[in-house]
């Protein structure tokens, strides 16, 4: 079943051949894209859909949420918009809510939230484990990951559970959780932080998941200058997320590494921090991905337009920076080349704008945008 | 034909007396709200409809927009994210190409934009003339918003078009053309700025707007310190718009006047200034309103939740400070008492969020929000 999508205004690959493309067109072929090009040159096709001058660009990938999680934390965002500073620990509130949901329960929220993502143009959501905490629990967690989400992080290092002992707690998450964890998923994070982790218990985990023959991402540098950034290059990990507080040496290292730095600008709205250091991240020469952090206590958005808006208004990054960042970097992070751009081969996963350029992402902000989406050649909006 | 809405989890009713209610429902009755209180007492309607749970506030009231235009400024808004400044000037592009436009095509994209943004929740709609700058094209502007939205603004003084006289076209604006429109628009305006209106030019145009009947609303301190807050405040006008950059004097002016501060975050974010001083002004004693300024140069935005949003996160607005000021702040710049608040009496504009709580407009930046729309008591979402 071949689907010929034509009258594209603008069409965005992200494909370094390609390019923006004018006149184009594209043919879905059950999960793939099977042919780019001239619309006059188009191949016959099962239907047709004419997007009527509209801008069309992947879908987006968003590589850092955590939506498994019961509960709402709306008492404590609105005691942080009076002024109290955010803190790691509220995710114990979480824990609790998560722990107490039925598998049903936990499956309906996540369904929800990825949901409401596809419907503003997220085809691709990686999601972590981490509001258990307990092995049964991060194990529910990534099961049920794993059946609705593409790409399941392990982050049973989270948050020390309250009353653990933070050492023989970091010994499980690098232990037995770890191995009962690590066959539902390709990825392991640790919260490096101060209130979380620290750099030894970081490395225990990280190096640990490695030997399990998993990808590494780390949180790091979110509420401070600290090792996270250093440890995540050092170990070479994919993906070190918030980058909100960097060192020049931090810079220095992410530039010269193949960790992507992951910036999520709406974290950093929701808990008042400075926005991170994108141009100076850009220049040095570091890849450079956004992402929602979609999550109930620090970030609670499932908006990618959201998060590349900011990036351009407020964080100077252009607006194809800022799309990159959101669909091919990212992607690259999460080592699925299938994803985050629109070529023969690639997953069908396909963003059409309410609007005839990608410039107005930034131009309209806050605007919905999404006029149709594919995921994996099915029209999901 | 009256409706029960009931089910409602969160009632924001911005009426000084009936506060925030729980348990709620709420009576619509043709273009008017007919009865609000609890459920269990809720008279007999011809129809009902359950909202599930949950939170409902009235419509938002966009109090300064320029949506009579034709053209885009994607190039423009491309090369001022690569560094250069905002500047007046660039309301000649849209000039130009409002006044090669027909009737139809002006209408129609001022209906799109009216849709747009009903659904996101905005029943109420100021629009400006101001891309006419001819008598002849300001009268069709203002004929033609008068026919789509609730309130019309007079902006001749919108910018001294290319090659013409200032003081000759500031009579004129003052004169002939003010003559014209005055029976069309209940307001006037002017951009009282470097590179638009002086002080005494500003005063001139006012002045004589006062003298035909019409309130007053001033475009003031938007691109520097400047006189339009102070002009704003001595001639009464119902609201100076921007004041982006405020002395203390001119926020002590505010304080003790009841000219309404109306905001325009996503505009100083669209052209990379700060943003306002709002938290300033409310500790003052200043009325605070938001609006989106929406326009194809400098805001090109519909999303009075992005405002809220923004206001909230980046203003240290409270969520009701940001409410009310999207709302009843607005509606009484407007001389709108129908407007902005749900009690018997309003106008039945009534938004039903997709959340729990009114909270979750900043909590969930970014998200849409808006489940259902009522205006005028008909459903438009
Ligand atoms: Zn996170
Ligand atoms: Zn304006």
């Amino acid at each position: 079943m071949s689907t010929l999508v034509t009258g594209i205004g603008e069409l965005t690959t992200q494909d370094d051949d390609l390019g923006v493309l004018r006149g184009a067109a594209l043919v879905l072929d059950g999960e793939r894209v099977a042919w780019v090009g001239p619309a006059a040159q188009a191949p016959p096709c099962d239907t047709a859909v004419d997007v009527e001058g509209r801008a069309v660009l992947p879908g987006w990938v968003d590589s850092h949420t955590h939506l498994v999680f019961a509960g709402d934390r709306t008492a404590e965002f609105t005691a942080r918009m009076a002024g109290e500073p955010y803190a790691a620990g509220g995710i114990a509130v979480t824990v609790e809510a998560t722990r107490a949901a039925t598998d049903d329960e936990l499956r309906a929220n996540l369904r929800r939230l990825v949901a409401e993502a596809a419907a503003q143009g997220t085809t691709c959501v990686e999601t972590k484990t981490g509001y258990g905490l307990t092995t049964e629990d991060e194990l529910r967690a990534a099961r049920i990951a794993a059946q609705e989400v593409d790409e399941v992080t392990y982050l049973g290092a989270h948050l020390v559970p309250p009353g653990a002992d933070p050492d023989e707690y970091t010994a499980l998450a690098a232990g037995d959780m770890l191995a009962a964890v690590a066959p539902h998923v390709r990825w392991a994070d640790v919260f490096c932080e101060v209130g979380a982790f620290d750099e030894a218990q970081s490395r225990r985990v990280l190096s640990a998941a490695r030997a399990h023959g998993l990808g590494l991402r780390v949180h790091g540098n979110q509420l401070g200058p600290g090792p996270g950034v250093r440890l995540a290059v050092e170990l070479g990990a994919a993906s070190v997320d918030h980058c909100t507080h960097l060192t020049p040496a931090d810079v220095d290292a992410l530039a010269s590494a193949g960790t992507v730095a992951t910036l999520l600008p709406a974290c950093d709205l929701s808990t008042r921090q400075p926005l991170p250091p994108a141009r100076t991240l850009l220049d040095a020469g570091a890849r450079v991905a956004l992402a929602t952090n979609c999550n109930p206590g620090s970030s609670y958005t499932t908006s990618m337009a959201y998060c590349v808006a900011t990036a351009v208004l407020q964080m100077r990054m252009t607006v194809d920076e800022a799309i990159r960042a959101a669909t091919t970097t990212p992607a690259h992070s999460l080592a699925r080349p299938d994803l985050g751009h629109l070529a023969p081969g690639a997953r069908a996963d396909v963003h059409v704008l309410d609007a005839p350029s990608r410039t107005h992402l930034a131009y309209r902000p806050g605007t919905p945008l999404t006029h149709a989406v594919w995921r994996k050649g099915t029209r999901v909006r």
